[in-house]
């Protein structure tokens, strides 16, 4: 069996606690599963190492993580410290662009235990993912300033979308549904309000949809979308959306479920010719840092994700994943529980807690 | 006492079933208020006529409307019929635009009698606003396509804010929260990922504040926003937006007050220099056209605020308001209800109950 090989980034405030309890339970998981995990920590891409170098990474980070099967991270950001732009745009964001990892899958579930926001649902009425392109659309660095300073002062910031980059989205979405009982897939628009690239998604929607007789797909734009979220979760199987949407939306699916302290992610380059990240999709919360009571949910299911990817297929590591997410609904069902789910457990109790089920 | 001249355009599919529950709530409250409404119907902006002239209106549709007071509008849109970006941006995004009617308005309201999809909630606990900005940011008709109809195809999409368009939006969201007993504004950015439009929205939401000492302000990131309304509504004062993100926002927050159908809304030119538009937040539905089952608060709502604008802070226009607001709860609490809230009553049983309590 292969040694597989993970960067591990804890960053900044809270995910420098959550990442030892992922951790805990990636090597309980290791063990119990015998699944060969070797650990390198980075100890940058971080606010304070920006303070110290001016920049959030080495300047040969990319030939340091390259050769990695996959990066373990935490979350970053610590507004007082640096611009949020700056440090995401200098770490995370780098990342998913430069490693071309083109989707981010985020899993929506309400599990047992967790106290739904949305009245009358119960475990497993909500259970669909969020597909969401990650390298292009919205978030760009492309634009800039006229007239500063003055009262003319125009800003423009440019969206861009290629071909290949939105096509290539939509057909992991369509195969994932396809690979789902109820085979359905919501595309994410706003053709309506947005001009140019909005009806270009669709018409790259209606182009691949006769490729995949089988699934059946209908769009929203996104006001709507998000106001249905809340009203009727349980009609959702996959939903694909670009950069922009799918970051709204996967807040949003998580909040729908209870809380985004237990959603994990990935940041997947599917053709495994760069590192994927997982990640849980909380932030840094610098409010909260340093009493060891964030909740490492997130930072755990994201790690089950990570085995799952690296065994690509292989039942073993599906098992493992299997196993960490019934450990994870087991701890949210019958406790420990940190402040935020109502309880008084410290991070490292529900690790622990999570690492022992397995 | 002055005429009030108001432009009448229902638009599309139930805009023709609503604007007359509309109209007849209006023509009640204006003989009780003893309030001078003349309505003029224009048989424009509609997909069928487009069908017929190909533009959505006649070519001098901006003199026709320039003089009115007010437009009282329904609902645009039939994508079987036209795409939604053409009928759109040739009716209601044109008047956004051309009559500067930089304020979208739209209040958020748990009301009487309403089911609420979130849990524990009771009425009077959400009660907010979104200010939204309406002329410009990422409603955009600038940009193209590259490469067009190959694999290197590239289509680039701009959003444009000026510092005008936002400051006088600030502003504006600065003094309702002002005027309101919390004081406190949110704004939605997303600047940790759009990386030059959103951190200029930041620097000049910072410019603005030294300017109201006594408005507490807070900022979150559109992602974690949309998933505060759902987990914390009740936090809310005013929250102001760009254009994309209020148009998210303000579907979302009447969603999380259960239903879209009776939410109203404001495009506002403060200024007075061109008339305001009076429209419900939903759309035009065609899927239950015909029926005459549609809802018909969003629109009644809609024309309460449309008074209070034309009283101008008139106390007896501001009572007419209040007066339909109150009458509007009572039938929500009591029915009759249309079937989108558990009732069987039609469109017409709901405006004439209405204009009944008046
Ligand atoms: C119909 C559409 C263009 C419009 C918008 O996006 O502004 C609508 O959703 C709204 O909120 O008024
Ligand atoms: C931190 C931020 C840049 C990031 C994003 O917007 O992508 C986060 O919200 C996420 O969803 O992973």
């Amino acid at each position: 069996m292969s040694t597989h090989k993970i960067a591990v980034i804890a960053g900044d405030g809270i995910g420098n606690e959550v990442m030892p309890e992922g951790l805990r339970v990636m090597e309980a998981a290791a063990r119990r599963f015998n699944i060969d995990l070797q650990f390198t920590t980075m100890a940058w891409a971080n606010c304070d190492y920006y303070l110290e170098h001016g920049q959030m990474m080495p300047s040969d980070w990319f030939a340091q993580l390259k050769d990695f099967d996959a990066i373990y991270f935490g979350a970053v950001g610590w507004p007082d410290k640096v611009p949020d732009h700056i440090s995401l745009w200098g770490s995370l964001l780098k990342f998913r662009r430069e490693f071309d990892e083109y989707v981010n899958l985020r899993p929506v579930r309400l599990m047992p235990g967790v106290p739904c926001p949305l009245a009358n649902k119960k475990p497993g009425d909500i259970d669909f993912y969020v597909v969401r392109e990650n390298t292009e659309g919205e978030y760009s660095s492309v634009g800039g300033r006229m007239f500063e300073g003055t009262e003319r002062e125009t800003v423009l910031q440019e969206s861009v979308f290629t071909r290949k980059g939105v096509d290539r989205i939509l057909k992991y979405a369509f195969e994932l549904a396809q690979s789902r009982p109820k085979k359905h897939l919501t595309s994410a628009t706003k053709s309506n309000g947005i001009a140019i690239s909005m009806p270009y998604w669709d018409e790259r929607v209606e182009a691949m949809a006769p490729s995949f007789p089988d699934v059946h797909w209908d769009k929203y734009h996104i006001d709507i979308l998000a106001a249905r979220f809340v009203l009727s979760p349980e009609r959702f199987d996959v939903v694909v959306a670009s950069n922009l949407f799918g970051d709204i939306l996967s807040d949003l699916g998580p909040a729908c479920t209870g809380t985004i302290a237990i959603a994990p992610s990935a940041n997947i380059n599917p053709e495994r010719t760069f590192p994927s990240v997982f990640e849980p999709v909380h932030g840094s919360a610098p409010d909260i840092y340093g009493q060891n009571i964030a909740n490492p949910i997130g930072m755990i299911w994201s790690g089950a994700m990570m085995l799952d990817f690296l065994g690509n297929g292989d039942a073993n590591y599906t098992a493992a994943h299997d196993a960490i997410v019934r450990a994870i609904e087991q701890v949210l069902e019958h406790g420990p529980r940190t402040p935020d789910m109502g309880g008084s457990a410290s991070t490292t109790d529900v690790g622990m807690a999570v690492a022992e089920l397995l």
